[in-house]
């Protein structure tokens, strides 16, 4: 196995059309089918980075701004922020057009953590991933607080040992 | 319209099978369709609260702790915990079956918010929610720790201001 | 195995919205697919009284009376009503919901038998049911009569042997 | 609109091959599955006849005999038995095949109901049936039987008036 | 193994409705979704000549000159032209009827090649094909035409020897 | 409406999983399944370039020559090659991935014919497309044969007139 992998490497781009099954009453994408999107190309884009078996091991909080209409099209976007042991952090970024008018919207944006497995549901070890663009640099940097908000949030780290976490709360800069 | 409902009006329960195309190569349910289905319980039960169509607004940290298997039952339970204006918190609850071995298991818990709208897609108010047993009291009085949550995740909230939140971080209790 | 399980045991509720792909041209849900989560649901409330893999043997006359709209929801509960060695009539009641307008319909009810079997598909054993309430006792002592009709409709009984039928025809009450 | 029809002119009929998704944990088409494309095709034969959007008004007594397995085909033909003011009874028959066996069975038949309906989703009348060969026209003499009983199981007739209905009990031929 | 088998023998038709989530914004069904529908009838078509699992191999160009609207019913016809070795080109014509208007249109027609395989994926003979009416006479000599544009086209044979297909192209009838 | 717009504003780029429900009795992609995803991201790629409706008007030749196993990840790519008054050709492109053993497939290549229409479903004029990179010209340059094989096809040219195309039969090159 390689011991290192670019971030780059996961990429992983989905365009899907917005169909009516998948909308709400008012003819907008319904939140749940969209997290469904996320959780399919993030997967993929874990898999991609680790040449695993992935499961969803968790979802960070997710906000909708925008309404996506029926026949619009959506495009996500995912990438492995950071590789911790057998997990992954990937970042979603989705986007919408209405193409008749040509009118972009982005979206949101979102953070899955999926474990790695082999063959009877085990965790197994990833390789490490290794960022390069600023963006990803920053994202990697990120990953660390995220993830002891997750543990506090679970309640499998006391706030007071959160110190990464801390940065959130306290610090002047994002 | 009523001024006032009884949290339990917008109680919703439901139950699934999981069939094929829901599971990943290991036949587990896939993260992404569970909030799926997640999303669909909650959004009725924000609906039975505020009689109006609503949307999506946002989902809270979501964990996934145990697979659930290919014909297993998964149990969803929905319930308002919280009205504010025009939006509703939902808490749901999942818990999954294997039958023939009768085993249950407590899957997970989220919380969705939905914005109750008009025709027009325009927010609109809502009932305000009474809670009544000793749990739904307490799932009302933390609703408004975890919107002071969404708002500085979601950067519409200075962290200083979240007077509310510091009680996750500085409270011993829960 | 247990011998004998009450029926309240076997309770199962499911609770779904009418989506676009199961309407007819007039927006109502199409009755093929409200059959559909019927059998699914009291499948799932037989597996419950069975713990094994259940089969849909038969489906008594059903009437669809009242149409239910997209955007529609559909409440179903089906519970075991009796078990016989290894087959046993589930009862199922369906009401659907207009929530914005707050109006309930109860749409129709349905008795399904299914059989209980083994990995290999050959029936097996299953415990006794044991009613408690009264609506439970009056669904566990109809059963024996709808059987028979079931029997004689599929030309397994002789009219003449159907001595429980024959109230049907001839008691003036129920 | 024609005031009579030909029973041959509502045939329909369709093939439909077992997916991963239709079928239950013994890799057998569930029943409310097949129940669903019966409906189908049923509907779309008293379409035919009456030319007019159809409502699913009852499904009599249905039983499944033979399993058909994942990869199996499913062969359902669907014909109008008689017309009654707005309402038509539709005869299905279904058999299934293996394929690579070559082996064809006779699953099961059943009769389903249809009202036709105007674009505002009130009964319309449609055309009378005129049966032709030895196999129509018993299917059409057998109609009045089963509508009795429809209405007497219906609450909607007393059993003392269903006289056609008797011929059940007390026919010696079908 | 039969030798020889009739082209008869392979006829399998089939009935659809156009669903919402079949449709594009202007509520008629998606070219892909036809294609979709084309290939499973003439995989059962080729599966009923051959008696074996057989796989799509290539699908020869397809035009689409009629819309076929939200609601209409699409009937398919399959059956094989002729038989190659492993594989076999299966005909399909597609038609489709708005109900309430009763007008009927020949939409298109299409031909896909399917080769026959064992449980490992490989190859394997099929019985003979053998036209009997005029229809399937022609069909079965334009076979071979056909085939030579489809390796000609996937450059798997050289222009010049398709000496078969110079007929499309120098022959002045047909 | 813009008059010219460059090749790569059309380029489309999907991922999808292969999951149970599309697959044949081998565990394999259906044929028939992935013309529905070539037809659906052709489609997005030909509204992109007329920011209009579009509808499919003809498939060429496809073939299939590798299998796409269940849990495989599928890309496809798709642009448009050339814009005729109304209609656009699009080229599409797929592999697959099987992940664990990060083995990639070029599976196969298509051109499909999508017309562009108004809100009544009538052609409409689509800006002239501007190919840059050597591909995108000689993607561009083989359109115009390409076309006169479709109308000779579907009989609407005759072969004598088909100057362009005949280069694929006496033409050495390519």
């Amino acid at each position: 196995m390689k011991k290192q992998k670019f971030a780059h490497e996961s990429l992983v781009t989905t365009t899907e059309m917005v169909l009516p099954n998948d909308t709400n009453p008012l003819n907008n994408l319904m939140g749940g089918r969209l997290m469904h999107l996320m959780d399919v190309v993030a997967a993929i884009s874990a898999q991609k980075h680790s040449n695993r078996i992935v499961v969803t091991a968790s979802v960070d909080n997710v906000s909708f701004q925008h309404p996506i209409a029926l026949g619009d099209v959506v495009y996500l976007e995912a990438k492995v922020t950071r590789a911790f042991n057998s997990s992954m952090e990937v970042h979603i970024r989705v986007s919408s057009e209405n193409v008749p008018s040509a009118t972009t919207s982005q979206t949101n944006e979102a953070f899955f953590t999926f474990v790695a497995v082999d063959q009877s549901g085990n965790p197994i070890g990833v390789p490490e991933l290794v960022p390069e663009t600023k963006d990803e640099i920053e994202l990697y940097e990120g990953a660390l607080r995220r993830r002891q908000l997750r543990l506090v949030l679970g309640k499998r780290m006391k706030p007071e040992d959160a110190t990464e976490l801390k940065s959130i709360f306290f610090d002047t800069q994002k």
